[in-house]
């Protein structure tokens, strides 16, 4: 089995230094996504670090390794106790409040994105949608009207947004991340299939599905022809 | 600046044993991306490591050293020839030849992603489409029409399709992840919110915009409130 793990990495001169690794604060989403779902397929109270291990397909030692970090969650013996986990890894991630999002982009992901019912259950509501093209401007996706840029700065700073998905093309990325950055956001989830350049204490995470699947055609046998 | 950089992980006793480490292999898209962007703006022949280190925020000595894996690409003094690293990018990643892809789930990323034009360019084409609501069969998404499930087995056999891309609702994936693989399915790029269970020799390669934007509220200043 093997599973994808999604890290960001601090890198070079500019590398921020943490007490705990990234590559571990990069697992506990996905431990807190599996204990939402024991928890509402119902029934158990409790799970262990080897039940875990076996829905996630990391060693139960690297699960215990990674909480560890985080004090004492589990008892030999009788487990962990789910509901308090979830409750323990919700605040290590800040999510104890819901975050407003800004969409940039309302193209057919930005549409996709706009209408995904996966983020409010999770810590995430997208606020406001925005677009270049004049043509998308006043467009209505649920309950959001797309907005022009002119109106980013203005709103962003009034809802006091730290993070935006970037759903815009490739050659619109950088300097919409810049007028991102300039107007208070922090992170960036990207979907543009272009590296972008932000200042220290700006965090990017990609999303390229031509990227995710050239690192698995490596491995792959050969296509004939 | 900080990166993100998507790694598959193979995991405890299943890990198959490579000679390059996987972590140099997810490195590679990313290089031959922004190579193709170098060639792209046109004027340019060479590149030099410090060029693509500044690029893409990777330090130049993890880029040389990545690269030597596979032999001498650069010369002291003169760099890379651009278009000769991009095309041993191609043959080692394998996309001298275009993968065709399988996507299922025709909701809106499933619209998103059949619509996206950023495939072909880079080595893959989505040849077939399949949904399981009656309603959404017999859509058309630009060159496609949206076919029933039960067509799935032999569709996949018929075009010889190694890789698919998932983007069904968390509660069918499983399902769904289990059927493509016995139907010869080895690299599945799945955007549901669930860990999969695959078997050995099969890649998993995720993508959750709410894990991504999760693994980055740690670093966050708290949301007041």
């Amino acid at each position: 089995m093997f599973v994808k793990s999604c890290t960001i990495q601090h890198l070079g001169s500019q590398r921020v230094e943490h007490e705990i690794p990234d590559i571990v604060i990069g697992r506990l989403p996905v431990y807190l996504r599996e204990l939402d779902r024991m928890e509402h397929e119902g029934g158990k109270v409790t799970t262990s670090s080897h039940e875990l291990a076996e829905r996630l397909g990391i060693s139960s030692a690297q699960i215990r390794k990674d909480l560890s970090h985080f004090g004492e969650f589990g008892k030999q013996g009788t487990g962990y106790h789910i509901r308090y986990l979830i409750d323990r890894l919700t605040e290590i991630l800040r999510l104890t409040h819901e975050w407003p999002v800004a969409l940039l982009g309302a193209g057919f992901l930005g549409h996709a994105l706009a209408s995904y019912r996966g983020f409010q259950r999770r810590g995430f509501v997208i606020t406001c949608v925005f677009d270049s093209d004049p043509q998308k401007v006043g467009e209505v996706i649920g309950d959001l009207t797309v907005r022009p840029l002119d109106d980013l700065e203005g709103t962003l700073r009034a809802q006091g947004i730290q993070i935006a998905i970037l759903a815009v093309p490739a050659d619109e990325a950088q300097a919409t991340a810049e007028r991102l950055v300039e107007t208070g956001v922090r992170a960036i989830l990207s979907y543009a299939p272009v590296s972008l350049t932000v200042p220290p204490g700006v965090y990017v995470s990609y999303s390229d599905p031509v990227v995710q699947l050239q690192q698995m055609t490596y491995y792959l046998a050969p296509v004939e022809g």
